[in-house]
């Protein structure tokens, strides 16, 4: 019997693309999403959608509603979301308040109840390098709670916090998602929830940028097509 | 201006004591309670009422439905809530896969939205021995995880996971909840959700003792009482 693998997935690039390689890895995958109060709830129709195709059986879409306290442009509406270009070294707007300490934790909770041996996450220190809890030493932690926090933990079967695009460029996760046959045109990542991506914010910005690095520049969004050309010049 | 501390509380004697030590430290407070598919979901009309009693004006109660995958006598109506008497040395059914986990990492998200400076924690090590996430090695390793997770931590200013009773007796912990005016009428403690305590759940029969122990066995259930003299014999 192939081992029970958690994998968070978003609806995102990087997390339809970790589930893909979690079922690689040989894996029977449980997928786990999210509806937080995001502005973006639109992206759990694309989680569906994911599941679907790599052929999941198992999906909980769990509510845990961090817009009641906000403090991010994703889960307040009174803060403004950027859509004026990627700022580097500096925690963005965007950012939620201990939302990936939220989603593991959970994890761990479905992992534990499911006898999972790996937690399967899409995180990236790379692009998104100014997220506190997108880096290696957060994750080295967590896995040091999870040795402590259960019955499996405690017997020396703590889950595993498995990362594998943690060190990835955007461009580097196009192509290993084009390698695992994930549905690219499936997957969403724009920050704001309307029925096509805005190419503006700073999730499509990236997200384009990388699919054009990558040669699959018909995937982009229209103006991030634009906005590429004239600001990168390939 | 006092400085902000977050404090869960669950309804049940050992969170209503730290909510009043939280208060009694010079903090103002942030109660937080969750609905979580328990099967005493009535303790939250009690930590309803000892918010209001302790004056805390800001109490948010979130909905996280651990019920979804069970594993918990607390949170899966098949599996049986243990009615004849507490073992030891063994972890419990009742104990919930990743709760305290998820607890803290949501309260990690509110004290970050909210510029906290310390989470208050009903943990306790003695007479929950079982519980893998009651131990002072889990909070350590937590805390390492909150310096790790946010913006403020990044800073070098955490919130301190501050847990007053995890070392005390649960005689102690009646005795600190009376010196500081805690409501223990109004604090719910029994696992099944009963419009009165049952009396031989094992947190009834805990919380029995330890209230006839510390000279309150007035607060005692009545069949609390009876087991007590049967059982203990003071």
């Amino acid at each position: 019997m192939n081992p029970t693998a958690v994998v968070l997935l978003s609806g995102g690039l990087d997390s339809a693309t970790v589930a893909a390689q979690a079922i690689a890895d040989g894996n029977t995958v449980i997928a786990l999403s999210f509806n937080y109060g995001q502005s973006h709830a639109r992206e759990l129709l694309a989680a569906k959608q994911i599941a679907a195709h790599l052929g999941i059986q198992d999906h909980f879409i769990m509510d845990v509603n961090l817009a009641k306290w906000g403090g991010s442009a994703l889960t307040d509406t009174a803060v403004a979301m950027p859509l004026n270009g990627v700022q580097s070294n500096v925690i963005p707007v965007t950012y939620v308040p201990g939302r990936n300490t939220v989603f593991i934790a959970i994890a761990l909770s479905l992992a534990e109840a499911k006898n999972a041996v790996a937690i399967y996450l899409g995180i990236n220190a790379v692009d998104y390098s100014g997220y506190p809890d997108c880096r290696p030493d957060y994750l080295e932690a967590y896995q040091q709670l999870a040795r402590l926090s259960s019955k499996a933990g405690l017997e020396g079967n703590a889950p595993t916090l498995v990362a594998p695009l943690v060190n990835d460029s955007k461009a580097d996760i196009v192509r290993r998602a084009v390698q695992l046959g994930v549905p690219i045109a499936q997957t969403w990542s724009c920050y704001q929830g309307d029925t096509v991506p805005c190419g503006l914010c700073d999730s499509c910005r990236i997200r384009d940028r990388a699919l054009i690095e990558a040669g699959f520049a018909d995937l982009a969004t229209l103006i991030g097509k634009q906005l590429y050309s004239a600001c990168f010049e390939p």
